[in-house]
């Protein structure tokens, strides 16, 4: 296994910037840990990525001339700029932030907030009295969500973030028009433009039509950026700076993983290798299932990012010489040590139909220590003295070895801290792979034209103006019977 | 067809009474709808579930002998009386609940309480203030979680509920002393036992020791109930009666399903017939994933438990006539309309590998209603006079004809509102479901085997005594060397 041992070396005597990096431990993904029928042998692996190493150099020339809208986001300096300068404006004026978006226009916004901010969704006390405003994400048109914030926030000191790439986003524009409707019952008309903040596609929809007209703030999202790679755009910047994350720490991590995944060859790109271990486990191994188990609570939120990723940028459907073909791993979100006690039955003794790939954080902040057993018991004597942060650790890597003997193959994302550096790396990390794994599959993973379907049907039963034929093809469809207990 | 229309007209003109029951609409899973590749054809379900009663008289009768320990716990009085007891006692005491538990002993009550009381996780002042206190669920060994939850709580008006069937649950043993060490330096050793409750297996485990030496009050779960099956008993009720949740109507709901089902035969026994259509959907269709699509965000909590229960229940590893068979669907939670943008493209356009459980309400609270368009546009004049209520209604349906389009075969649970009773029939009728589901695929559902290895090892990693054979079998198994860039 060539290269492999000194890889590792390297990764483990690495200097104090390369101490901030992710790492990539694939090693239980490899044959001869899980056996040739679950398992990628080494040497095919290699091979793989050698003769597709064209895919590489294709992408970053790409991504040079700058055809590639979300690469170039983590040096644009024009955006952070701009951010800055509004969160200047903006500071100690506002005790809550109501971010109405959803998918990609809350999910980056989500694995933020909770992995760097986890408090800024449950002040302590309301209005937050902090520095940073109180957060409440809207991202479902459910009566019971929006009235629920409603009656948490205090209007006259709300500040709004409606985002929507489109402008034009059913169930954010009929949040919008509740919520602007609450604002103006509160502050006024004359006011309530200053309460609200439109993050969309700059010169053209309906939000950015009514935003000129209203004279609400505008930021604008690169029309060759997709929601769900917009989280280094003013979608995940404006918001998450609002709420106090370090936008440079964040950007300057990703840029880092930019540079990094651009300098090394196919072996060494931790986005590429992670993609092609991915796309070899699905396709050759059958491993149709993507578990990402994060171990920390911190991480639910980019696991939920991941997933929308994931899933919407490689599930399609495809014509290849005259045959349908429908691609994509189902990506499921998992928490440890949480789901050990819900998840893991199955993914030990379940379909062998799954690649593991574990979230590990190497220092988690507040060390909390077991002081003392209330009667020495050979249940607890073992946990004095250990950290909570000790047990994590080894609990994760009980799984991982209990997986490994059952021939459940995976791999490790090391996270040496949860900081907005590392956070910053790890999402351009995934969306770099996410690519990728799109040329692998031979696919435009920046795309989702399986849900204008729905839409267009939702706009019929809706009785949108335009949408009659639309509503009689439905209603051709309607079964004779409806079979119903 | 023969009774299906009738069955859907007895639904839709029921009663009052019938009108809080949850109905269950299986149209389009079946051929008639998506093909037969992807669906069942009527005659194959009615012949399978006619060749099946058998399992279903079979259980009953072994219920009525009670055999079964999960389906007496909506009729136990003494668990009901004992909670109440308690509940009067410790009544205006406590600002906050503080639940230590995992798994079976944490995913219930989150279940309960982000459906029926969204508000006792991030009281809008701090200590409640109101009648009920705060609650908190430590379901991880988190040092993030455990010190965000430190920091929030005053312990002096704290009760802290610790769950553990076995009562030696490693992760919520070392959780427990962190907190039982915090409480001590509080309120002092002497008041400390007052602020803990100890639910349990009685008359053994280190924690029912623990109990009766320190004088903490115990309460019990029943030997033949497994965690994930224990809503109805304390591991539920204690915690959801303190923040306030009905229980008597939670449990007349249960208690009404589980009549219901008992009284009626297979093709209309609505836990049976749809652990028949989940089944044949895996079995013969290739379903291998049940996405559980709920449409409301304070559903959230109740998926991620149906998550375990069929995960842990279902996904196992048999003998069968020397073969290993490896069995279980993987359970997706999936939230409406949410993951419309981040889910449903793959849903759609991805491998037909999956079956799709939607979860309808029909009616939400809070109305809310889209009152005016600031500027009349196409793009939101059709929702002006709306309700979100309506618009979340119109979504749903629209992925369900959209799916059913696309050869996705789905099902739809309708929930007639959101309340303890009809949580009570729901929780009652999947435990059922997952029962009967058990049977079908001939594997017992109450164990979780494939956990035990993990355990072990864990241990072993921590230094426990009495685990150094399992610490050499690990060092055996170590790769030579590690992959990791």
């Amino acid at each position: 296994m060539p290269g492999s041992a000194s890889d590792a070396e390297d990764f483990l005597s690495s200097s104090w910037m390369e101490r901030r990096r992710v790492g990539y431990d694939y090693t239980n993904s490899l044959a001869a840990m899980v056996g040739e029928k679950h398992g990628v042998p080494y040497e095919e692996l290699e091979r793989f990525a050698k003769d597709n190493q064209h895919i590489l150099e294709e992408f970053h020339k790409r991504e040079e001339k700058g055809e590639i809208g979300f690469t170039q986001l983590p040096s644009t300096v024009e955006y952070r700029e701009e951010v800055s300068r509004f969160l200047l404006k903006a500071k100690g004026k506002f005790d809550y932030l109501v971010v109405l978006g959803i998918g990609g226009s809350a999910l980056g916004l989500v694995a933020l907030q909770e992995a760097l901010k986890p408090e800024a969704t449950s002040p302590s006390t309301p209005p937050a009295g902090g520095v940073f405003p109180a957060l409440y994400v809207v991202d479902n048109v459910d009566p019971s969500l929006v009235s629920s914030v409603l009656n948490r926030i205090d209007l006259n000191r709300t500040l709004i973030n409606v985002i929507s790439k489109s402008g034009a986003t059913l169930e954010t524009l009929a949040n919008f028009l509740v919520f602007r409707s609450a604002l103006i019952e509160a502050v006024g008309y004359q006011k309530h433009s200053r309460h609200i903040v439109v993050t969309t596609t700059l010169g053209e929809g309906y939000l950015f039509e009514l935003a000129q007209k209203e004279g609400y703030q505008l930021f604008g999202i690169p029309l060759n950026v997709g929601g769900r790679f917009s989280v280094f755009s003013p979608v995940g910047l404006l918001p998450a700076g609002l709420i106090g994350i370090d936008l440079m720490e964040l950007l300057a991590g990703a840029q880092y993983m930019k540079e990094l995944c651009h300098s090394r060859p196919s072996m060494k790109n931790i986005s590429f290798l992670s993609a092609v271990i991915q796309y070899l486990l699905d396709i050759r191994k059958g491993k149709g299932i993507q578990v990402f188990f994060a171990y920390s609570s911190l991480l639910r939120g980019l696991a939920r990012w991941y997933q929308q990723l994931w899933a919407e940028s490689l599930g399609k459907r495809l014509n290849r010489n005259g045959e349908e073909v429908f691609c994509g791993q189902t990506p499921l979100v998992s928490i440890g040590t949480t789901d050990q006690h819900s998840l893991l039955q199955l993914f030990g003794e379940g379909p062998n139909n799954k690649s593991i790939t574990f979230l590990e954080v190497s220092h988690l902040p507040d060390q909390l220590a077991i002081e003392e057993e209330p009667s020495p018991h050979e249940m607890t004597d073992y946990l004095k003295g250990k950290s909570l942060q000790e047990v994590l650790l080894a609990e994760r890597r009980a799984t991982e070895l209990s997986l490994t003997s059952n021939a459940r193959p995976n791999t490790t994302f090391i996270l040496p801290e949860i900081s907005p550096f590392t956070l910053g790396e790890l999402i351009y990390l995934f969306e770099l792979q996410t690519a990728y794994a799109g040329e692998l599959y031979q696919i435009n993973p920046y795309d989702q034209p399986g849900v204008e379907e729905g839409k267009r049907t939702a706009y019929a039963l809706l009785g949108r103006r335009g949408y009659g034929e639309k509503q009689k093809e439905i209603e051709k469809k309607m079964p004779p019977k409806r079979h119903i207990i």
